[in-house]
């Protein structure tokens, strides 16, 4: 049936991160994968079953249940001082549904999209699917992976619709200054461009509180805000997250949404009004956890020869630069996991930027953290 | 914002099914709305619980739990006699996204994709998402709404790449014969075209089993089945549903589906491996309760001055044709709401070969049926 698949698909790409090699070493070690190893809380998970007893089985509203709308509203007010109607929200399947919707319902052939690399690998294929073209504008391991606004803004054209920005970022761990989100809404504004944010590592930003540069455009003219369960609250597996943005765009989002999936699935959003509601006793924890494992991380790795590494400011990514002499990233990572069983995603699966790094997800434990560091560090090619 | 939609998807159109006359009328009686009002099985509702207290909390696999596609290869085999592999099956969210990402993966700008009219109204929109163009085969109320494959052939293009079947058919009610199945996918085969079934009402076939047009095709090289547990497992909150079809075909419509969703709920699919082990439990009781309302419904109908109805064949829809003297369906159906104080949906919603007819979905239990019918005959409009 090959030759009935549409040009564009025919080729099959595997996926960088489904990757598991536990099959091959039994003390295999991952930090490929940026789905966080402690499971979602029993406090959410009790209230999405005790909504399903309570008979709400059926169909949600494509634009979301109410009730979770409303809980978005009060969390984005009562967190960022960001004042939005229940008709300003609308419910996705997480962050990546919400990044497809923006992108799908803006954009028109040839429109350009700037996104700061390195980046998620998915975005790229997110702009093109609608025959958008990305446009990518280069961030620097020396600057700790700032934009630099004054930079972007020269690659604005005619063409540009849209800017993504995604602070805490992955996969470099860098967090935007309130200072460049605001010079970024002016530039947007003053060129009449959207920007959309992917705000979805809110808790995971360790030196200054995430502050969502929507905050800036109280009439949402030129911001998008996207928000994600999968890493605040750890609920990877229940796929579900929101975008904030002005309700005519919302509404238009929410029929590219009824002919892709309908609704999110209604257990879901109970669960996430739960999350919502009980997040100052689930959030600080995970954030207090990943930040003592990134830290961790970091000195493990600043000893190690022919590293670079910035020190953690968000996410629970690093994105060290590596030059082992004669060696590419690539073979590093190869070796790597053939002699010591851990695994890590080569940083050019983020852009080409990112082809002298590796992302590094502290996903394990703080034991697992050190083995994994104790068996690299005897590596031939670190001595 | 406004002025950043793309032009596609610049007009909002209001969804018809979503209209909900409660907070108007006390005594309001909706047969619009294709949700069975019947909640999800405790058993379900359990063993999705559990797999969380268990820590299946994180991202599936984009093509979906193998346990999961190991239960549905079961279930096609003992069932139908489907031989498939859990390399042929995917999961997706239910049959809306199932026939999004078929489209979507296989439709280059131009192709061609004949559907039989009156037809779920999201397909055509779904054709046109990837630029393909539908072509309407009509079929007709004195016919039974049946599909004659001969004439469905007549518009076989060059340009033609599927045809879509749905069988139990929305909002017809009609169920094709083995034979008429078939006789189509003889035709695909000579033509080499792709058959999409939207096998999605398999457990509510009054008159004959169920069977799926993929039984005919043993290599899968031109049928494709989409099943989805929203109506067989009343089960439409959890947007659930799987694809059948070829290895090659479902690992492309993998990688659409990971840049649009990622991957469908772990909780959703651990409710579906519990719903379809327990299926010889869960089902006849649903599918004997709709048939007795559908055969109800049909006795009420049949009573009424001016309606012709075919007698129920599948589905939970009734879809009578409406004669009464200088009306239009749309009046009538004014009419029954305003008056009566029922919802019920025109046929023109679903094509234009609807339009003298009314959509009647038995998502109402006996005594709701009986009273709306009890209001509509007293109505001088059938006096």
């Amino acid at each position: 049936m090959k030759k009935f698949i549409a040009k564009e698909y025919s080729e099959v790409k595997e996926s960088v991160y489904s990757v598991d090699y536990s099959n091959i070493y039994d003390d295999f070690i991952n930090f490929g994968v940026g789905d966080p190893d402690i499971n979602t809380h029993e406090i959410i998970i009790e209230a999405a079953n005790q909504s399903q007893l309570n008979g709400h089985t059926h169909y949600a509203d494509p634009q979301g249940v109410l009730a979770l709308r409303q809980a978005i509203c009060d969390y984005y007010k009562e967190d960022f001082e960001v004042e939005a109607d229940p008709s300003n929200v609308m419910v996705t399947m997480s962050g990546t549904e919400a990044m497809y919707l923006v992108l799908r319902t803006i954009i028109e052939e040839g429109d350009e999209v700037i996104i700061p690399s390195p980046y998620f690998s998915i975005y790229t294929e997110q702009v093109e699917m609608p025959h958008g073209v990305p446009v990518i504008y280069e961030t620097k391991f020396e600057n700790d992976f700032n934009i630099i606004p004054s930079e972007l803004e020269k690659l604005i054209t005619d063409k540009t619709k849209a800017i993504i920005v995604n602070t805490p970022n992955n996969p470099t761990g860098a967090v935007y200054s309130t200072e460049t989100l605001k010079e970024i809404y002016e530039i947007a504004k003053k060129h009449d461009v959207v920007v959309i944010c992917d705000d979805i590592y809110t808790i995971y930003s360790y030196e200054s509180k995430f502050e969502p540069m929507i905050k800036f455009d109280k009439e949402f003219k030129n911001v998008i805000s996207i928000a994600s369960f999968s890493k605040d609250y750890v609920m990877t597996g229940w796929r579900l997250g929101s975008i904030v943005a002005d309700a005519d765009l919302i509404k238009a989002m929410t029929q590219v949404h009824e002919i892709t999936v309908y609704a999110v699935p209604t257990i879901c959003q109970y669960a996430g009004i739960a999350a919502i509601e009980n997040r100052k006793e689930i959030c600080p924890p995970l954030a207090e956890e990943y930040k003592n494992r990134m830290y961790l991380a970091y000195e493990r790795l600043k000893k190690l020869k022919y590293v670079e590494v910035m020190r953690p400011k968000g996410t629970f990514y690093l994105f060290p630069k590596i030059n082992v002499p004669g060696m590419t990233s690539k073979e590093v990572i190869k070796e790597i996991l053939e002699k010591a069983h851990v695994n890590l995603i080569s940083g050019e699966v983020f852009g080409k930027g990112g082809e002298d790094c590796i992302r590094i997800a502290v996903t394990v434990n703080e034991d697992m953290i050190n083995e994994a560091f104790d068996r690299i560090e005897k590596l031939d090619i670190f001595k």
